[in-house]
């Protein structure tokens, strides 16, 4: 945990935050802080800052918050996943929170299959948590939206990408217009750099399940101005091409952010 | 399993195979293949091939297995890996077979817990399971060496990455002297990209422990011809970082490969 992020309904009127869960355990045991400790901090969905230790007991911790004035910039990337088998999603959440993605839409998809859809993984407590975890690691306050979506057609047909949403904890949110949209696909020939000339601001990936795209779902994409990349001749899993998709999308697009 | 790997002792003059074990599960339960059916097939660290199907029972499969000509070359990445947390690392063996890396070397650094190297994880019938697992997702047959180094400095002091080794099957075989090496690390200033200019034809990446690497370790690496690269502000578990940053080289090698 490189970070420790607070709720904002966990802050006092004199921003003060008591902390009794998981948080105060790593405060105690791992840190080991003592009264008078700064932190490094972060509100949910808020600008970062620095929590000094006040009172410590076996049940909680006190910190007295301080925040930056800027807050971080939500991920310029956002994630159209095939729904991936419950097992690998599982696993994918922290690491997807942590490489840092806008918004992550999961899909059905004609290689899906239907009984994906009933996990827990999928229960907003169980994949909030996850996430959490992921931008605790990578130090980002920005949680991702997760959006279900189980007919990716009717979806695709209602302009998804502008417009406002509204996040995890309820909050509403507007993005900014999506500047470049792409779909991998064995068959692209272009690969991420030579797609993202000119570099947008902003880019939406969408990746398709194991058996790949059908090529009625790869035309209905490309009707709705997805361009199709390249992912190389190797075969990965939902989570290794996701991870591996990101960071090539994020290190072009740090070029112009 | 988007290829079967054939091991050469199971070969029989006659070049066919009879596979008892998840091969030939798979063949019958997820493939349905009957007699006569062409599947795809790789022998280990050789060229990939064809497999006809032919008798089949409860117990095996017998393949008659035609290759290529050609070998699939070794994929130009060694991975210099300071020893992560077993429990990530049991994760990360098939995804590294299966984005493509020529050796895994993990090695002990200041921030390694000794008790880590102390893990059925790095037992070979283990790692080796794993592997296979990841080039039968890719589609590739270079079974990536795997080295475990537990003194860093006369490991680094003994010129590892050129001249011959030997395989985790017993074969030798003969590394092309590595272009470029690099360490990755909070403080460097370059990209990827940048450092890689000109694009090498072989490049060793050395990825540092969950605490980071330290002072004196980077400016040991940096005395023998490692360049540190830069890899943005967020701090990524071992295994998301190894496949992030294996990603964006495996793109820009890619480019003269």
């Amino acid at each position: 945990m490189n970070l420790i992020l607070i709720f904002p309904d966990e802050l006092t009127p004199e921003s003060t935050a008591r902390l009794s869960d998981y948080r105060a355990a790593h405060i105690r045991n791992v840190l080991r802080a003592a009264p008078g400790k700064a932190l490094r901090i972060g509100l949910l969905n808020g600008p970062l800052g620095t929590g000094t230790v006040g009172e410590i007991s076996c049940e909680s911790v006190a910190l007295s918050c301080e925040w930056e004035s800027a807050v971080p910039p939500r991920p310029p990337i956002d994630l159209l996943l095939a729904m991936p088998r419950p097992k690998v999603l599982k696993r994918l959440w922290a690491q997807l929170a942590a490489i840092g993605v806008g918004r992550i839409i999961l899909t059905n998809a004609e290689k899906v299959e239907r009984f994906y859809f009933d996990t827990h993984v999928l229960d907003p407590e169980f994949y909030n948590a996850r996430l959490i975890e992921g931008l605790q690691q990578a130090r980002d306050t920005r949680l991702p939206e997760v959006t279900v979506v189980k007919q990716l057609k009717p979806f695709l047909e209602s302009e998804p990408f502008s417009g406002i949403g509204t996040d995890c904890i309820g909050a509403p949110f507007s993005f900014p217009k999506v500047g470049k949209k792409l779909i991998a696909d064995p068959s692209g020939k272009k690969t991420i750099s030579q797609c993202l000339e000119p570099v947008p601001q902003r880019c939406c990936l969408a990746i398709g399940p194991e058996g790949g795209w059908t090529p009625y779902e790869l035309e209905m994409f490309e009707r709705h101005g997805f361009e199709t990349v390249g992912i190389g001749k190797r075969i990965l899993r939902a989570d290794t091409a996701c991870i591996g998709l990101i960071s090539l999308l994020a290190e072009r697009l740090r070029e112009v952010v």
